[in-house]
């Protein structure tokens, strides 16, 4: 359903270990992210009433986790503040095409990689960690995802036939994979 | 209540007559890039609180304006399009500092000044217009603009004084009225 073709593995599970806190500040700032690339896709495919429609829930939702992660930082007593960025969201899209309408394309499909390991990175999070309250936040908001992904990869489809959209989301996710496998020293939610 | 040194003039109601329809198309755009200009506040001042909070309910009423003239100009069998913009917001934020924490003040400044002008627009708009739907549209639409521009003002505050605030409110205001009366030749909801 989410089209990943890598598992998270341990080397995560031990920066998690090492610094939850980093990666929580990290995952606010990866929500208000969400929303600006949701926002950007509407400037750029005005035109395209659907997805102006599907892109504004998906702004609304996204500011409104926003709110929730600083609250539950706020909850824990963990200082909300800017952190440098992990690359994960820049080498993806340093992938999308340069051209039109590939590159409509590849910008929702790489969008939608990245709710879909956000979905499973949350799921991941919520069964390894033992704090309940922290648990029960992340699986609150993997269903999202999962629906974002799906919608990302639907509208794809306004751009290119249904065959090659899911021939290039096959590509993307095998480039996707070799992203997160690779890592990045940063503890962050996409490290 | 607006803090604005000039009324919209009776050239502005001629390029009404002459191009409504771009006019009610610009609106939509200016209602998107509204929502742009808070969510950018929100990515540029991040770790004031109470100023991402006041954005996101920005960022949702603008797109949800946003929609409703887009069904208004289906309504009325207007064509969504792209639209060359005004150059009325350009000239604006040209007048923002680029010295922080001058350009947060002069930032929300200039976004609460737009605001003022939407309203004063809208409301312009609602009273010449003779179309019953129409007017009532835009009467529906301006208390909001109104209670943005207060929000913007009131923010304001937290990057500077009161009384520097309202001074370069003063100044800022001044020059926005030079800018409405030299105008454009392209009919806009700015022009």
């Amino acid at each position: 359903m989410l089209h990943l073709q890598a598992k998270t593995d341990a080397r995560w599970f031990r920066q998690v270990d090492e610094n939850l806190n980093d990666v929580l500040i990290d995952h606010a700032h990866c929500e208000k992210k969400a929303a600006g690339t949701a926002l950007n896709l509407i400037f750029h495919y005005v035109e395209d009433r659907e997805l102006c429609q599907e892109m504004t829930e998906i702004v609304n939702e996204e500011l409104e986790h926003f709110h929730l992660v600083i609250d539950l930082l706020e909850r824990r007593g963990v200082k909300f503040r800017r952190l440098k960025p992990s690359q994960y969201g820049r080498k993806l899209n340093d992938l999308c095409s340069k051209q039109e309408p590939q590159r409509a394309v590849d910008r929702l499909l790489v969008a939608g990689l990245i709710e879909a390991r956000s979905c499973e990175r949350f799921q991941a999070l919520a069964n390894y960690v033992e704090d309940e309250e922290l648990a029960t936040f992340y699986r609150s908001l993997f269903e999202s995802e999962a629906r974002h992904h799906a919608t990302y990869t639907r509208l794809a489809m306004h751009f290119a036939p249904e065959k090659e959209v899911m021939q290039r989301l096959d590509e993307l996710a095998a480039l996707e994979a070799a992203i997160i496998a690779e890592g990045e020293e940063l503890p962050r939610m996409h490290s």
